[in-house]
């Protein structure tokens, strides 16, 4: 049931007489129609009788309603009861809809990135252009001959790309299974879509880490669940508070990034991965396990991902190529027991027909390539010079100012500010130096963080963003 | 609110006890706390309480509640209290989800489809690889060099297939246009999808085509909306039957798919495309139109869009190469006002963070490229051939126990059977004798009709398709 919003700056009769005018033109009241009373509106509403009459004020001084003294007060025929030519009101249908928009930091800094494009990014979570394997793709689309049918494909994605991915699972990742047990999706956005949509109702619980990526996406709340914090520490998120959670509101699911978390970085502990698998079985409780970053591990060890040690079937693992191939192959799977898979897969069917057969079979033929080792290697060497460089500048520019852990693994870089600024200001103010940045609260945490992301811009940039990040500081001290 | 589904085969107490034990499972009742009374719940699922009484008799055998005279139905504690190791009980997940499965119709299509590939297949509504432009696409691929970014993509599509469908659309559509009023999508059922999912709400009330590809989608239906029928007689939909929806209904969108109509093959005559313009202008009420279809056109005159001539900005127009060129590029579009498209491209990154930008490129070299016109030549020849092909088959076989209008373009036939036969079993003994189609009634249709894609299957196959199609028909009559 709607109600005006009294953290808004618009006044609650004005919100109220947008409301009524909506629902108006909408057809819910017609033409002629008998609006409900004023004490009545009050009451739905929770407002004084007052503002209502003063909404009805707006409305009538519009011609959109007409009142008459001892039979209420109706929707206008005039009004409505003409039939002039007229486009949709496309505004209206924007702002209508269920599924939510873009968190207002986001869209601002997509905004500055397409208006601006000299921009430094420290904000795109992907690889730039000279770490992507582009010569090896190049390479393998022009060796190849498309004699295969180029029509729809398997609703659970190209066959022998799942196929591929079953020893790349095995070498890489530790888990042992089957190309049915894979589905291939768009990317990890697309599998926590699906999961979101598709094994969850409006209302469920889940759990999700703090800070986290998940709470950047609006697509937990279009979906309409209920999101309960899981801290994450040093050592990844604490077991214990999953049970806690799972007793006091009956958590449906849990979604974790364990290796390299996104934003903090954190790798989480083996004993802890021992905890979270035995009371996700012990409470036959579903974990979503998002694992895009463990193949960056800098010292070529990446850790473990929970699937690999979960006996009892409770992980969705999640897996993509974007952070560390290239984010516009727009290629990701997930590995889940057979029946998810095919639920999965078969209201993907309806959402969009399935992906393309191109990027699959490049996907498929890089990981099978003699090129993929070594780009991986090349890769991590990479990441490190690039974070250094940032580290290095942090230090140079804004010495005690910052405070972080430095990653071992991951794209970017979670950095505390000791001087207290305002987000939105900072924001703007590092736009005008020409740099952009992810505001800490973005992912639920605390203001007074900032993700840096340093694989995204080129290695001469790193050192001028940051001077241009800490002049955007300093200014607001 | 559930209430148990009394055309199942399972009897209504055992539904009870199911759902009773999902929702006490989910923690809606943990262990210890009191159920509904007997009565209360009879009430609530509109059952006689014998029914009840039953239910609860089952979950008592298996020990899920216990009842105590005078202290009413509790849930047991023994049973649930206890943590033993489990895995999540995944049915339960799989059964859950807002988002609804495909039609049974379909699945069994697919299912029949991915176990016996030799089917003839007159059912998925897609060119054959013979149709498809795969020699072109090898050979655009092999000669492009990617010296271009591999990263995320520009959230409304590739810029320069944005640029490349300009043109496109003003030859081959008369769509005057830019590129900042066009959405690349994966294809129209993305469109269709962003449309239903972020224009509309769920309980609002659309209108779309009967007998129409719409009702095969669950889509319309997981987004919460009502469905309202507009007859397809052989000039297309009649405009006054959207007043009149209008006025009873308040619709506030129509779905059309006005040339070649899926799966009728009906084109919408010139007169009523000038009324349905007139009709939504003075509703200001927005037409979605699919128009894949198009530039089949036998006589190689496509009929022209609404969009073409839509000068109040009502109609959101989407199209497609999936039926022009190849469905596995997943390359599609809309073209709609400017904030329309902001919107939707916004909420796609939430849902599968944009498109690869591989096959796009291709998508864009191929429109740009001499090899595109020869191409729509040589598709229109080779559909007029496997129509006659069929046409001739089912003359043959069937004579007059068939009935249809012949099309002169699109992709399929669309079929009424003058012997009445139950539809379920035409599909399985099609099946037994080697060929799908898909049954009238998935197009939201009565009983009786058939559709027939004669793009899909090999020239060489559609005689034998046809007479296992006959062989099935006279066993069922």
């Amino acid at each position: 049931m709607w109600r005006p919003d009294r953290q808004s700056k618009q006044t609650l009769y004005e919100q109220i007489a947008d409301h009524l005018e909506q629902r108006i033109s909408y057809g819910e009241f017609p033409p002629g129609s008998l609006l409900p009373s004023e004490r009545k509106l009050a009451e739905q509403f929770g407002v004084n009788r007052s503002t209502i009459i003063m909404a009805f004020g707006e409305l009538r001084a519009m011609g959109i309603i007409e009142s008459r003294s001892g039979s209420g007060t109706r929707v206008s025929r005039t009004k409505w009861g003409a039939t002039p030519k007229h486009t949709p009101n496309w505004n209206r249908y924007v702002e209508g809809g269920s599924f939510l928009p873009n968190l207002p930091f986001m869209r601002k800094i997509r905004e500055a990135l397409n208006q601006q494009p000299s921009l430094i990014d420290f904000a795109s979570g992907e690889l730039s252009a000279d770490l992507a394997p582009i010569e090896e793709i190049t390479a393998l689309m022009n060796g190849h001959q498309y004699t295969s049918y180029l029509g729809y494909d398997h609703p659970q994605g190209y066959v022998p790309l799942r196929q591929a991915l079953v020893p790349y699972l095995s070498k890489y990742r530790s888990i042992e299974t089957g190309e049915s047990s894979i589905l291939i999706t768009s990317g990890s956005q697309q599998s926590l879509y699906l999961i979101t949509q598709c094994l969850l109702s409006p209302g469920d619980a889940v759990a999700i880490e703090d800070p986290s990526y998940c709470y950047s996406l609006p697509m937990f709340q279009s979906a309409g669940l209920r999101l309960f914090r899981l801290p994450v520490d040093r050592c990844g998120v604490n077991p214990e508070e999953i049970r806690l959670l799972h007793k006091k509101h009956r958590i449906k699911m849990v979604f974790l990034n364990p290796n390299f978390q996104n934003p903090t970085g954190t790798v989480t502990s083996a004993e802890r991965r021992k905890q979270l698998l035995d009371v996700a079985s012990e409470l036959g409780l579903p974990i979503v396990e998002d694992d895009p970053f463990s193949l960056t591990a800098y010292n070529g060890e990446a850790p473990l991902p929970l699937k690999a040690a979960d006996v009892n079937g409770s992980v969705l693992h999640i897996g993509s190529f974007s952070k560390i191939a290239a984010s516009g192959l727009r290629v990701g799977w997930m590995v889940a027991p057979h029946a998810i898979v095919e639920r999965l897969a078969d209201a993907r069917q309806q959402m969009d027909f399935g992906l393309s057969v191109i990027p699959q079979q490049v996907a498929a033929q890089f990981l099978k390539s003699p090129q993929f080792e070594p780009h991986l290697n090349r890769l991590r060497m990479q990441l490190i010079f690039k974070r250094d460089l940032l580290i290095e500048a942090l230090q140079k520019e804004l010495g005690d100012l910052v405070l972080y852990t430095v990653p071992e693994g991951g794209l970017h870089l979670w950095c505390k500010l000791v001087p207290d600024v305002p987000e939105a200001k900072l924001l703007d103010e590092a736009i005008r130096n020409g740099v952009v940045f992810v505001p800490g609260s973005v992912y639920g945490s605390d203001a007074g963080y900032v993700r840096f992301t340093f694989a995204r811009a080129k290695a001469d940039e790193i050192r001028r963003g940051i001077a241009g990040f800490a002049k955007a500081l300093r200014g607001l001290m």
